[in-house]
């Protein structure tokens, strides 16, 4: 095209034709545009309506060069704004083509093509990442890691060395059996390493500490988690529940062997009908005083003990949870030890074992149900800490309520809502260690002309990651306060404390739900194949959220504590008390509803270079 | 206790030694309260102070009588509104008592057991459910079932009867290759049945039926997911890459043996290094004019083909995306036919394969990498619609710019995108029916004295589940119109179909991936299960919001395409037209906000009864 007004149409021509936005729609546009212009030729109409046939499409050669011609006009000439300003020139100021402005203007809307982007299209610059490109270190890592630790830092250290051994090697056979077998075995060696019974009192062979335990959970966690929830049911829930529940005559006769995993054990309390109203468990466990013997049974098929960890392959034992009988009269869930397996393995008379079959994740876990035909007990497999038989054949407790007594049980047992979250926690640091990691690395999408940029760079990704990251760090203080007050705790705190490791193990384990989903999402395909972990991550901290407590029965547990307190401050407000309160309520909750339009600040870019 | 005076401290005594609230603290405050009391002797202080000694509690039967007391009085009186009331009464009406009702309020206050709802405890009757209670069906799920199947009635009942069959029963092997040769059995079935090349013309042994395509799509996700992926593979993107980018000598060469299953292929595009940003696939193809044939090469292992379904185990041909080299000239991204295996399932020379392995889900799937050492295929190995190479050896196409033509046969594939969101959309149904058929089932808790309650009947649990079906429903109606759409569609829409498609996608599949989530935790224990299926149902469904194109990448087209709709609309608009045009949309987005607020009707307590 030589005649200087046809040039002022090249750079829709260009357009039309290279960008992928454009659709058939838009050349019937630009063709009505041309048949309406009257101070076109019908001959030069002809010519136009050529370059905008769907049918005989310009050559790539014709492509390239339009193509150059924008590209020089628009380096030589900075002030160059919108694509009108390119057909003015490539008209050489042709007088009928500037009057037309409106004319292009209406139709380069009607494109979509108005605006100063468009032609940023042509100038963009590459901002080039060079490929040695590394993300620097900001902070010392190994302050921040002495932070974390805290206290705990010498029993972390060590429990990483030992699952860092060879032997600890991760289990790939989709095999159950296999995968079992495996747990199994690495409980024994930590076991042997005195790991697992670091919260019973050193006087029955223990370490007694208590900080160190949940230490040891947390930190098994970033190996495997169905061996942390084998390692937590033998030791934390079979171990701490004869420590609990139990007195002297007990911790004598079992924590040592328990300690050792010598006496493998179970914590029988769920059954298929009661999870979350556990207060309505139908197992029996009737006394009879002639021989001075319980006889657990269970009634029906829905009574029997369901999910229960160790079960299906290595329990010698369990702390039974059961409906105390004497004389006709129930006097509510009681605890009591039951052999479920003779010392070969073979499982006893009166007892009945189910296998929970394949899970969602945590398939290292012999979860399995057990059901009781009148199976006897002698009486001091009571546990009797809070409540015993005495030498009558009468009930005792200090504790008159039974609905009271079983809560003060259940509240002894508390550490598992602290342990458990701790390990969801160490299942959120691996992931997002992980899909970090990986979004550092991956690259994809880039500047024109440049290298791929990571992920990583895109804020989208940022805004996607790091506030689970600060998140997950908030979760890791609030989880060593909350151990710490455990640990500390005095007799009057223990309802709130109750309240706290409630509410922190639902948060936590929603928490690490929803960190795992992003990141694994975060990581495309990569995020779906076992090998990266994301996969086991997640799957196996999903029952996190069910099990130590129904993490929506839970958040009602702490609705009623907190409405309790809230009644009792209120009750010793006067009227400007309760407006100042609701004020500053209000106040830090609106403030918490819009982090981001509060906190924009530039650490936004921080990793952006 | 018979002095009437004391009598009154009796609902105080019950209410701290039953309550499971009451702490040790409270018990101090008690006794605080005791010891101020002037009008009390030292002999009655002390006679009080023994009811609160937590070292000697009440017996059991002390605490049944206090109980039954109490309520007697609340029976015979329902003037009755609070603990104070009931001291009265129990006194005797006693004049000292009766004035000191200001400071028994305050203490109970203190307490936590002031207000009605104390006395309500006592008075609860149970509303007691029969245990013979039923849901009752309030619709016609006949007329629902014709409205959701529509015109495609026909061919859901035809594949709901296949599937019924007892060769497709689960499959429950946890070994990955029994696993993949019972799907790929499966799928021989649905070949043998006409089912999969129902889109294909029918010129070429297809069905001529893209909306039953989908139907079966659809329907076979109630069954196993795996099956709907290898069959999506094999049948829709190898065969629809075929249909869509090839041309006549294609489609009479490999369409019928495609739909007949008797040869098997993959749709090799996403590269390791290039998942998102296909454009930047490295794999070449490089023209060699003197034997007319392509040499297809993998320039280096991140250029590998990644997660490529078929791949592993059972493809024996790929359509492989790769950039055309001519003459040292790249001319973008087009797309070949490579045989990859012989009809003896041997790997041919110059192909490596590799196995994906163990995935979070879809571990029926063979996914695989695939290598090309300077494969070598002939001319006619180009699907040629969009480009081919004269008889000259020149390139040649209808769209000139690359980057176009690749969009454009993109475009072409975009029925994947119809395909994924509605097996997803499968998924959730599958798992909310389990949920809220399970949750209709399972009781838990309940008033005292009375049957537990059906979870289903909690708001909490409608909450959870009532609001995703609904959710469901409106996204099945919106893949309908889609779907519609997409069939009916003219090439000036086709931009819009493919927006609406990409945002559909991501919509429907986040939504599935949100309400399994959320049906998984309302089953509890059991939906840990793997017998209950929604670990499956989750972890297929997982990679939906990553393949067929990342959400998040998804979304942003989206954006891009909505903003480009604007900026059109804007440009037609007045400033009026643009004030009304922000305050309609304003109005909708508030009201959907607050859908709770505003549309809280009685349809609430319809699951009630």
């Amino acid at each position: 095209m030589k005649n200087p007004k046809l040039r002022a149409f090249i750079p829709l021509f260009y357009i039309v034709w290279s960008d992928d936005l454009l659709t058939q729609k838009e050349f019937l546009t630009l063709q009505e545009f041309i048949g309406s212009q009257n101070w076109l030729s019908e001959k030069e109409k002809e010519l136009l309506f050529s370059k905008v046939n769907v049918l005989a499409p310009p050559s790539r050669e014709q492509l390239v060069h339009w193509k150059s011609e924008i590209e020089k006009i628009i380096q030589d000439k900075p002030s160059v704004k919108c694509i009108f300003d390119i057909s003015i020139i490539l008209s050489e100021n042709d007088k009928t083509v500037v009057d037309l402005r409106p004319a292009f203007v209406e139709l380069e809307n009607d494109l979509g093509i108005l605006g100063e982007e468009v032609i940023g299209d042509f100038k963009k610059t590459a901002v080039i990442f060079t490929s040695n490109y590394k993300t620097v270190k900001r902070f010392d890592t190994e302050i921040l890691t002495q932070i974390l630790d805290g206290k705990e830092a010498a029993i972390i250290k060590k429990v990483k060395s030992v699952i860092s051994r060879p032997e600890f090697a991760y289990e790939t056979s989709t095999d159950t059996d296999v995968y079992r077998e495996k747990v199994y075995d690495w409980c024994k060696i930590l076991a042997e390493e005195n790991l697992g019974n670091m919260a019973y009192p050193k006087q029955y062979g223990g370490g007694g500490n208590l900080a160190d335990y949940f230490a040891i959970m947390e930190t098994l966690s970033y190996h495997d988690l169905s061996l942390v929830i084998k390692f937590g049911v033998q030791f934390g829930l079979w171990g701490m529940s004869i420590q609990s529940l139990g007195t002297e005559k007990h911790y004598i006769k079992y924590l040592k062997d328990i300690g050792s995993l010598k006496l493998t054990g179970c914590f029988a309390m769920t059954e298929t009908n009661h999870g979350s109203n556990v207060k309505g468990l139908e197992t029996m466990a009737t006394y009879n005083h002639d021989d001075q013997t319980f006889t657990i049974h269970t009634p029906n098929e829905n009574a029997q003990k369901e999910y229960i960890g160790n079960a299906a392959n290595h329990g010698q034992m369990a702390t039974v949870f059961a409906k105390l009988m004497i004389g006709g009269n129930d006097y509510g869930i009681n605890a009591f030890i039951v052999p479920l397996r003779a010392t070969n393995g073979n499982i006893l008379k009166g007892i009945t074992i189910g296998d929970c079959g394949l899970k969602m994740g945590l398939n290292g876990v012999d979860n399995g149900t057990i059901r009781f035909e009148k199976v006897v007990v002698p009486k001091e497999n009571m546990l009797d800490r809070f409540a015993s038989i005495n030498e009558s054949g009468e009930f005792e407790s200090p504790i008159p309520s039974d609905n009271r007594r079983f809560f003060t049980m259940l509240g002894t047992l508390v550490g598992g809502r602290i342990g458990i979250p701790r390990s969801a926690l160490a299942a959120a640091k691996s992931g997002l260690t992980i899909a970090i990691l990986y979004s550092d690395k991956r690259r994809q999408f880039g500047p024109e002309g440049g290298s791929e940029v990571p992920i990583l760079n895109y804020r989208m990704h940022q805004r996607r990651l790091i506030p689970l990251l600060a998140k997950t760090y908030a979760v890791h203080f609030a989880l060593q306060y909350l151990t710490n007050r455990f640990i500390n705790k005095n007799e009057c705190e223990m309802q709130e404390i109750e309240a706290l490791a409630a509410g922190m193990k639902a948060y936590s384990t929603w928490s690490t739900r929803d960190t795992l989903q992003e990141c694994r999402e975060a990581c495309g395909g990569k995020g779906y194949l076992s090998e990266n972990r994301i996969d086991a991550l997640k799957n196996d901290t999903e029952i996190y959220t069910t099990f130590e407590g129904d993490n929506t029965v839970l958040m009602q547990l702490v609705a009623k504590n907190r409405l309790s307190e809230f009644r009792k401050s209120f009750g010793e407000m006067d009227a400007m008390g309760i407006i100042n309160y609701v004020y500053e309520n209000t106040k830090t909750a609106i403030s918490e509803k819009n982090p981001i339009a509060t906190r924009k600040t530039d650490d936004e870019h921080l990793l952006d270079d």
